[in-house]
């Protein structure tokens, strides 16, 4: 699987000349990971009609390459892909990328299964056919065929710009849906480690990538688009070998009876029955979303914080609107608003006595300071919290916008989270400039921040769900130690 | 109620010299209003221990004024509110905002009733007390606390942005709440026609506004966030009148029991059985949204398109994932991914032959025009879904990365849209240029669009029920006339 990602040669057959087509723009995005350094492989174009294509040698054919040929990306009609996949089952290739579609999902079963048999007669694995392939921020492959950005009515518009590196690996079924998602991580600035648009999956699929991604170091938590499984009990043990050791999140489509129907038609997947889905994902520890959003967001605190032991969460605000929010999406989650300890009551009494708390603030979770907050009444409120023995997680609302705030709360807060092993995830809502720092400051330092206060409840409960999980299989304190021992080279110290 | 949004003199009384100080916050808002031409009201600060505040004569009491004073700001000490509102009653102030807190919130009911006594008897109007008052992009008016930018750690920082001048009325029981809202309506762009923060609504409530924004021109949508009513038969009277001409959303908090407890700390709501509110909501037309960004993106459909006739729904897109979460979004919301009629299938069947259409495209709902879509695509097929006796609303997909897409399809699509009284919805995923510039081009004319596929669908949902209400009181008509006639003076002709 190496070959996939980290490639010392790649041939891209059906490399143009032509601005736009997939086999011009290919060869332009590998250039690209050539020039910023990433990239170390040799590339060959391969193009009976052409001798050079932008600056390259290039070659009628893959036998006619001199070096070794590790990976080849396939970008020319579906029919010509048997003799040229002969060519490089000769060649010695070692992977295949194939972009082209015209197959299964066109009703040509018959040319992918030649395919699949010459692959596997000279032991190379293959990816799609019918899909974008594969996007790595770290070796700078890209085999996508939508480049960054593409002159629209004499304007240059970015139109899928690539999210930068980071430790969640993302793999989609689809490619539209996959290329549209990182446009959106590229966007919100989280990064991953590897994508790859599996397509009609006719060898590599999820499971093969879970078995890879398990032993890479840059992969720390996985994120799945998937219509249906074509061999559900393969992913079903590869997922909970997988789960031991890293989250996987997955965002499975098609899960009505109109969306099924959909997906049959888009993607020939048998959505199959969704309690199944659910019953099973549970079962080998594959934390469910519901959509795009959710997918990333939950990845985004399975990244960067501990799992939760239980249930029972504090809230912690300046506004209690926000806190009502986080309480009601907890019950709807089936996480509990916790009863805090008598001790933890006391002590917020007692801050309220001596004025380090406001004297009319409710501390009865949600815990909210109200417009009085000060930077350190939360670090302190936040220490109290995850102090109790009876709160699990902790979701932290603090609006940056009440008049004594600075912006000094956001690092005591991450600073205050990173002494316990308890998750906490944070939420400020807005959009303008003090609002996107504190949500990107503290991403910065590990404490996963969400736009909506639901939307960082449901993150919490993700780290719940896999807690769950980890403590079923009797792995919960390996998996927090590892965690723990990375948090720190990651986000630093305490 | 009219001195609320715009008066001919205000009174900050409390202004304050000191920056930061609500007190100084608000005056130097309402210059701020003059200063861009907005505000035409005359501004008195009064602080009897101040001569001159930002450049304005201060005066000792209200008393002291010469001119006529019709709204008048409280930022003082709860304990001295009682005193300022009579010589408000003796000096004939028309509207009262209470800014200050420390009344029913904090035990002080006493303070509260002795307010509204006063106010009764000189038939003056009050907003708060607790609150942050009124903010309205068309008058200037502006009495929140908080600025716009504040100084942190040396750096001015954009702490509360405020929206510009729309058409959707915001009203909020929380003030932190509605201040975030604020800050997140001002980045998504989206415009608002006022903005009240209720507090503790010792006097002016949502039904008085509902009233009162069913005269205002500017308000063409009402969005609410509230966590109980005080009055839930006013609620409802001033609701089930006001949704016959133009739509209200509401996102009611505190759904839940553990929600509800919040409520009750927070505003002292007694947030009461949520099916209550969902069968009261529905019986009065108030289309119920479930979080922040539901409620805008709701209001932004109501908005922008006409209510649809029935639950029928017809999903086109150029990515089919995306087309399976709108599916399965449908019938989560009990909307129908449409059978289309025999009449269409054969038109798509025609323009497949054609090469109108790719020839391997899915088109029995979704449709799915693939990767290889073209503007010209995307418009012919919307309009022949529109043509569909069958549909009765659209949502369109068109993700904007394939190859051949310009940036025309969206001016395409909104021209189509506007030709038929059926609503369109649409989606387009990422957070590069390309995709802000989309949907910010399709909001601009008037066809709202959504982040992700179940966001366009729950708006589209939102015109089904709104549209469901209006059926009920047979009044669908005479809207829907009334909309399409406002569509043409808004968003130009077809």
């Amino acid at each position: 699987m190496r070959v996939f990602f980290d490639p010392e040669s790649i041939a891209v057959v059906g490399a143009s000349r032509k601005p736009g087509k997939p086999g011009h723009v290919i060869v332009k995005n590998l250039l690209e990971g050539r020039r910023s350094g990433l990239l170390k492989a040799e590339i060959y174009p391969v193009n009976p009609k052409a001798e050079e294509i932008l600056g390259l040698r290039c070659y009628p054919s893959l036998l006619d390459v001199e070096g070794d040929v590790e990976l080849a990306v396939f970008a020319i009609p579906a029919e010509a892909i048997p003799s040229a996949m002969e060519d490089a089952a000769e060649k010695g290739v070692k992977g295949a990328i194939i972009i082209s579609g015209g197959f299964s999902e066109m009703g040509r079963s018959d040319l992918e299964e030649r395919v699949v048999e010459i692959a596997s007669k000279a032991g190379m694995r293959i990816v799609g056919p019918n899909c974008m392939g594969i996007y790595d921020p770290y070796t700078g492959l890209d085999t996508m065929f939508i480049p960054v950005s593409r002159e629209i009515r004499g304007r240059s518009m970015q139109v899928l710009p690539r999210p930068g590196r980071g430790y969640i690996a993302f793999v989609s079924q689809s490619g539209a849906f996959g290329g549209a998602a990182l446009d959106y991580l590229a966007g919100k600035g989280l990064g991953i480690s590897k994508f790859v648009n599996l397509g009609n999956r006719c060898d590599v699929d999820e499971a093969d990538l879970l078995e890879y991604f398990l032993e890479d170091p840059n992969t720390l938590v996985v994120s799945l688009y998937v219509e249906g499984f074509k061999d559900g009990r393969k992913f079903m043990k590869a997922a909970s070998e997988f789960s031991l050791r890293k989250p996987i999140v997955a965002f499975k489509a098609g899960r009505t009876e109109a969306g099924a129907r959909a997906a049959l038609s888009h993607t020939g997947s048998l959505a199959g029955s969704d309690r199944v889905y659910s019953a099973a994902f549970k079962q080998c520890g594959v934390v469910r979303a519901y959509g795009m959003k959710e997918l990333f967001n939950m990845a985004k605190a399975l990244l960067m914080q501990p799992p939760a032991r239980g249930p029972n969460v504090a809230i912690l605000t300046d506004g209690g609107g926000a806190g009502v929010m986080a309480a009601d999406e907890c019950e709807a989650r089936g996480l509990n608003v916790a009863e805090l300890s008598e001790g933890t009551l006391r002590r917020f009494e007692e801050m309220r006595r001596k004025g380090r708390i406001p004297a009319f603030a409710p501390y009865r979770n949600p815990v909210d300071l109200t417009g009085s907050v000060t930077d350190e009444m939360l670090t302190e409120c936040l220490e109290v919290l995850l102090e109790d023995e009876v709160v699990d997680g902790v979701v932290a609302i603090p609006l940056h916008a009440p008049p004594a705030l600075t912006d000094r709360f956001v690092d005591g807060i991450a600073e205050v989270s990173h002494r316990f092993d308890k998750p906490v995830v944070v939420c400020d809502i807005g959009e303008g400039e003090m609002a996107t720092y504190v949500r990107g400051r503290f991403d910065e330092l590990g404490v996963p921040a969400y736009e909506t206060p639901e939307e960082a409840v449901a993150s919490l409960w993700a780290l719940y769900a896999y807690g769950r999980f980890l403590k079923s299989r009797g792995v919960f304190d390996e998996y927090l130690e590892e965690f723990l021992s990375r948090r720190r080279r990651l986000f630093g110290e305490a």
